[in-house]
């Protein structure tokens, strides 16, 4: 049985190049919650921080994650990122109250 | 016109605290959920790094987030967060759909 798939996800480059970066998060952001396995993806601007940004993402299965990865939008994404040399802190993460292990 | 406060945080202890913290986080949601600003609240274990927690928060106000941080379970799970030498990475974020000088 597959179930949801969540991230967070810290995203960071110069301060610079923010509004570059901005622009294909809108992009991909708008793509993105138009694909089935899509539950949630909201990505955000840090207030204090020029130029890091967060991603809230949850998908209905691991293969649906894993095929938004091999999406043009997120490839677009992916590729900028790199140019822009930015740190990238993904976190595959599993909420308190859905774990049946938990405390 | 006060709008939502939107958080996103990275709590990290050692990996042989992470028990005793995911207990009080585990409080901490279920109360602040009852919070009246309250309007999301979801912390995670980090699938990949043991001690590695992500919180996800959206309140009503600027004024309902700090009533929260004065909270008797807030001011708990502070305390040991604190006690346990947790490193917070705390981000006030905005959505970039809800901001008006967004690309």
């Amino acid at each position: 049985m597959s179930h949801s798939a969540c991230v967070v996800a810290i995203l960071t480059v110069s301060a610079d190049r923010a509004r570059d970066l901005e622009l294909e998060l809108v992009r991909c952001t708008v793509a993105s919650r138009k694909e089935a396995g899509c539950q949630r993806y909201v990505i955000s601007r840090d207030m204090e921080t020029a130029g890091r940004f967060t991603a809230e993402e949850r998908w209905a299965s691991t293969e649906a994650f894993e095929q938004h990865l091999e999406t043009p939008h997120f490839r677009a994404l992916a590729g900028l990122l790199d140019r822009l040399d930015a740190t990238v802190q993904l976190m595959r993460v599993e909420p308190l109250d859905e774990i049946s292990d938990g405390v």
